[in-house]
């Protein structure tokens, strides 16, 4: 049952425990575990990574069979039905759309006396995406990882994935990485796939940013790369916060906190509302759809720990809780989302108006859906471009423009006792003696 | 003595070393104080603080003194000279003006079918800049975070930098400081700053993103806190490489390796040229300049093992070798830089021409000084009025344009065993039974 608290209640605190919901004492242990990982294929290479598939996997392969053969992904085609195919390029299409607007551009500003300033972008050499196996093998993820990175104008996109069962790979996973122009695909998965990514092997490339999400042991090999490689983020269990007024349609909202709920038993879903009858509606529809739930076990778990209805007086209370919790996902089911739009500081997507449902976003509006969690919207944002490019700082300067500044640059670098740094403008721009 | 070797030596082996030079083994044995520290700070506030301060820093203070008050700042502003708060008061209009180019904007796109879509950025709702003390106490480094931060209209900005003795703070950090509205300053620094920072306790802000420079403590505690707050990135010791051709000064090229050097004995200075003539006279150069430097030994030590002038066979062989170091700094003291620049994929920041010195971007040319370091100009780039920002998507479908898609998302909801994914667009778009 999902609860149903008030304002008066001790609601920040519970929105707080929803939010730290990751920050489990387990992580020390689990981080000397990768550590080892890390060393054994930074050392070892294919070995090491051969090993560990074999041990955590639970598959034995060699290394010239990690990477993924054209014929298979030929015959991954063959897999997919002409529907799944379609979605995939529709989704394809306007993420691409969405993520060619407003790419960083490279520009120089001439200034006076012949300076010149400006900002150089460039992309990486090789992004490396990982994609999670089993239940969580999505192809959606693959896009949102991949479509950025080719909009990017990435040379190498490489992926690695954990292998199934005679090593297989989810055939719809295979056909969106060949849709989203993933150029090498290989069948690691875990740590050991971080550390290939992050040390290169003899089988698989060394990358320069490594983006994508994972269970925990991928994510502690992600912070512990970092710095080695960039990494887009360290995303945690999925989360919504729906703000809804007495307008929503009760069965809409359950079913969207349901869509968070059933990902997995920590992903967060709560409802802000103004309206106790919308609460109770709720509430009885999200029982009613969870009937006959497929994953109703996990889902129940993650309602019943970290599922909340919170009662709140005013749309602007509501605003206010939803900032100091950062969601993932934020949903305005009100009458007018756009007056209470410019009160929301800190969430990953916003999604406005009763007809966008977080699934829109999730699949193929556009924007990425690989999103700041558990409270990182308040200092970050969602995977895009930027994260597979960087720029150059370009300066020139005149002999003009540098005497000008010259005394300037003497009295900042002596301060700082910089000696050289003085001596480098004064030798440019005072007669030699 | 700079060392002199040619292009058929095993330059790559030797590139790698230098740009290796941090990864030193001891650094798990102090990540483990690190994280004592950290916890201490988090589970006791400013009692841990303020034990740390006074044995890490040898200062005994209260509480109360931790914070840097207004009459200090007074005092600081008689105590540098005219000159000094000129130059600072310069440097802030130039690196404010830089900063305020191309500041990413909120937009939206209206598509058909009543699609919105867009982002709308905004700032963190609180900074923290980590300036270190003592011999590393610059001005520079204040203005280079704070600007950025306050470019970004960040309502809280907070500085912590070590105390001295008594206490003091150098007054030209002080100076920059309220020159970039800084609002407020606290005297601690190490790893016990990072985490009040990151944490919050009785005085000190919890902030959203932490940025700037410090020792390998403050850097092992950023990369620990990191996914509890943002920050800017794992700052390495400094590094320059310059790429000359004959048409060089020697002299100043010298100076400019020095200028590196004179920063720690970690740090790089690396010269790649064309001609022979050229590389044994900025050797002799150097031997000149080193005589009578006031930081002879720790520059010494310097270019002794983190120096090295390579002869190679063309500028385009430069460019590949300097793209696979990725330096922080990159000078081009070559007839035609801009020539040569589209071949650069990989720096931090790029100093074309004779009358460009890395100093010239160090205090006050306009971008930013802080910049990916050991490699990391491959993904990473300079700190930034971006640093600051993030992003929510924007996300608002009509009736018909969700009608348009609801196929295409329960083909993919379904595909990825997400039955709620699919039911919050079915009931939607579904007549009720």
């Amino acid at each position: 049952m999902l609860r149903i608290i008030t304002q008066q209640a001790d609601v920040r605190a519970e929105l707080q425990r929803i939010c730290d919901r990751t920050h489990d004492e387990q992580v020390l242990h689990k981080e000397a575990t990768v550590r080892e990982v890390l060393q054994a294929v930074k050392r070892q290479g294919d070995k090491a990574v051969l090993h560990y598939t074999a041990e955590f996997d639970k598959q034995t392969l060699k290394a010239e069979e990690l990477r993924v053969t054209g014929s298979e992904l030929d015959a991954a085609y063959q897999q997919v039905s002409k529907e799944l195919l379609g979605a995939v390029r529709l989704a394809c299409r306007q993420i691409e759309a969405f993520h060619r607007q407003r790419v960083p551009k490279s520009w120089v500003h001439f200034g006076d006396d012949e300076v010149v300033l400006g900002k150089r972008y460039t992309p990486v050499d090789r992004a490396g995406l990982y994609v999670p196996g089993g239940r969580a093998a999505y192809p959606s993820t693959v896009l949102m990882n991949a479509i950025p990175a080719h909009v990017a104008a990435v040379p190498h996109i490489v992926m690695v994935t954990p292998p199934g069962p005679g090593g297989a790979i989810n055939p719809a996973v295979l056909v969106a990485a060949q849709e989203a122009g993933v150029q090498e695909i290989y069948r690691i998965g875990g740590a050991q796939a971080i550390a290939a990514l992050a040390y290169g092997t003899e089988t698989i490339p060394k990358v320069d940013v490594i983006t994508g999400p994972g269970n925990i042991y991928v994510t502690l090999a992600k912070k512990l790369v970092y710095g080695t490689v960039g990494i887009d983020s360290l995303a945690g269990p999925s989360e919504v916060l729906v703000i809804a007024d007495e307008t929503a349609n009760p069965v809409h909202v359950a079913a969207d906190l349901l869509a968070q709920a059933e990902h997995d038993p920590m992903a967060a879903a709560i409802l802000l509302t103004t309206d106790a009858a919308l609460a109770k509606n709720v509430q009885l529809a999200l029982e009613r759809q969870l009937v006959d739930h497929p994953r109703r076990i996990d889902t129940e778990k993650a309602i019943a720990h970290y599922g909340l209805i919170v009662l709140v007086e005013s749309l602007e209370a509501a605003a206010e809780l939803s900032n100091e919790f950062a969601p993932e996902h934020l949903e305005l089911e009100i009458k007018d989302p756009w007056a209470l739009l410019p009160q929301i500081r800190h969430a990953g997507a916003i999604f406005l108006g009763y007809s966008t449902p977080e699934a829109v976003g999730d699949y193929l509006a556009g924007p990425n859906h690989t999103l700041p969690t558990s409270g990182a919207a308040r200092y970050a944002s969602a995977l895009g471009v930027e994260t597979f490019l960087k720029h150059s700082s370009i300066i020139q300067y005149s002999q003009t423009a540098l005497q000008n500044v010259a005394g300037a640059i003497d009295v900042l670098a002596t301060a700082e006792g910089l000696p050289s740094h003085a001596d480098s403008v004064r030798r440019r721009t005072q007669q030699e003696e």
